[in-house]
């Protein structure tokens, strides 16, 4: 396996390719409709996809329903969870005509690519991505079989379609791994399908969530894209914060009040630091009321259009649809090589 | 998971349902298409599969391709396996009319079932499985994902068309537990959806292979049902027996002479001790020589109807071709139930 040090330094040169070539490259990401989209999804992704898609990227984004239940029982709310992505991304400027959206569960001859690419990786490796290592920790259960394979399915979702540019998070970085070892083993062993594809290392900023830990919708420390304005001037009275007056940024030592600054600060676009001298002595009080009135002038515009969106009843349904036409044309072509290649079509 | 033992105790309640209430059941039963089918499969699974049919049964039947990957590299000769099983398959009576005969990788729908199967169990369960186990062991490699997931790919087999009934050998009883906790544990979660298939232990005898272990095609201790009367001949030839000419049944001391007297004794019918009186003295010359004739006798109707089947070059192809459109019906209408109830129609 190609050491995460490589990828990670080639990072730079892959960004400049794409401002340059974005037709060469195709993009798979997306996300666990688990709950509502929140600032540190918009920030953290959103808005890297929206400027892969002005580039001229070809982007396939998918809600991957299925591993919901990698870590939890139930599927309550899936439904919900994922209309509200749906209005959550056209508000924040995705394009349904550039960009496919597309539902994991919907794509038979996508999860089909499953059972190949089981076989070309052994449990031992499974075993050790941290990803798997760190959602089986926090979800406090034993391993199911579904978690246990999660970096199977994430190959199958990236390579479906092709994919060869994967925005990521450093921590992603062990799912791009693997799903470069699966492209190789697999074009080895049977002959040239699919491209390796390279990781892109998002640069954006972590949004830290309200208590100062990741921005979670599991932790109840985040603003969702979804909330009224009410509803985010509630959470942000709510943040923890300390009695000294003298506002400063210091996430260690004081991690609400820095939480706020960070919050506040990526909405205004200004540095953290810059903000908590402006306010002074102000102290919580006004921390929280300029965090609230930066985070709702930042959203109203995509409110308005969320808004707008919601009101046509049937728009997402439509997406929804539409996408997930466009990924099954595309599985099924995929699929339909892979069984030429293993010789399975009879 | 219940007992083994339980299970086993209510076989001969089903089997005697079985014959009072056909069109109560449904098989789903098959094989990996890893070599040419031999007459351990026929004695062994195929004469009761015809047995079942013949009942009235609805029977599936899959050809795993996807699962020769799970303890070896390489696909070749696949396709040629696939269509030799289903020459053999018509040459023992199976009716297509009346057994779906299906191949594996060409039902996305039932694939797909493997992710929220796969959330339904533990990694600890899957390792419990002895036939993970076993294969694992015998293959001599590290154990790859799909050989970990083997029994859960089985599950879907089965309750992607419903199956509430599986012929199996006392071995395979622990991968219809599997399927039956599966079942349980989605209807639980989810809805009823899966009946909870019943094991219907097969009482055929064990063939064993020429040296005296199990009839394999690993172990070329095989009489495959596609070979020549002169192959045949050639493979008993071949057989390790040794110099005491008075011929007795005794599969401890004796693998060889007792194979032979075993696989004669099936093919007419009669007790291997019984035979081996009849040959007396005669050494191994004369068990030889009557083996091959009795097996060769017993083959040749089938050849017969094997190689008219084999004559007619689109047969195969159109019996897979209208099988698969089946199975595939079949599968998308569970999906669409399984989708249903977990509530990722969008």
């Amino acid at each position: 396996m190609e050491s995460f040090t490589a990828t990670a330094g080639r990072s730079a040169e892959i960004a400049a390719a794409v401002t340059q070539h974005p037709e060469r490259f195709r993009v798979l990401t997306g996300e666990r409709p688990t709950g509502p989209l929140h600032l540190g999804h918009y920030f953290g992704s959103i808005t890297e996809r929206v400027r892969l898609q002005q580039l001229g990227v070809e982007t396939f984004l998918v809600l991957a329903d299925y591993q919901v239940i990698t870590d939890r029982d139930t599927m309550a709310r899936v439904r919900e969870n994922v209309y509200g992505a749906v209005l959550d991304y056209l508000a924040s400027g995705i394009d349904p005509e550039r960009t496919t959206i597309f539902t994991h569960s919907s794509v038979p001859a996508l999860n089909q690519l499953l059972l190949p690419f089981l076989s070309l990786v052994t449990e031992a490796e499974l075993h050790r991505n941290p990803t798997v290592k760190a959602e089986l920790a926090a979800s406090g259960r034993a391993l199911s079989g579904l978690l246990l394979t999660y970096p199977v399915h994430q190959a199958a979702d990236i390579l479906f379609c092709k994919g060869n540019l994967v925005p990521v998070g450093k921590d992603n970085l062990p799912h791009v791994e693997m799903t470069r070892v699966i492209a190789r083993r697999f074009n080895e062993r049977y002959g040239d399908v699919f491209p390796v594809p390279d990781a892109l290392i998002t640069s954006t900023p972590e949004v830290p969530g309200l208590d100062g830990r990741k921005m979670s919708k599991s932790y109840s420390n985040a603003i969702a894209l979804s909330m009224t304005p009410d509803q985010t001037v509630g959470v942000i009275r709510q943040t923890r914060t300390d009695q000294d007056r003298r506002i400063s940024f210091d996430p260690e030592r004081r991690p609400g009040v820095s939480a706020l600054l960070s919050t506040a600060s990526l909405c205004l676009g200004v540095e953290p630091g810059e903000l908590a001298d402006e306010i002074g002595h102000g102290g919580s009080g006004a921390l929280k009321a300029v965090t609230a009135t930066a985070v709702n002038d930042f959203l109203a515009p995509m409110r308005a259009r969320r808004q707008a969106f919601a009101a046509d009843e049937d728009l997402v349904r439509t997406i929804l649809r539409l996408g997930n036409e466009t990924a099954n044309t595309v599985a099924e072509a995929t699929l339909a090589q892979v069984r030429e290649a293993m010789g399975t079509i009879y």
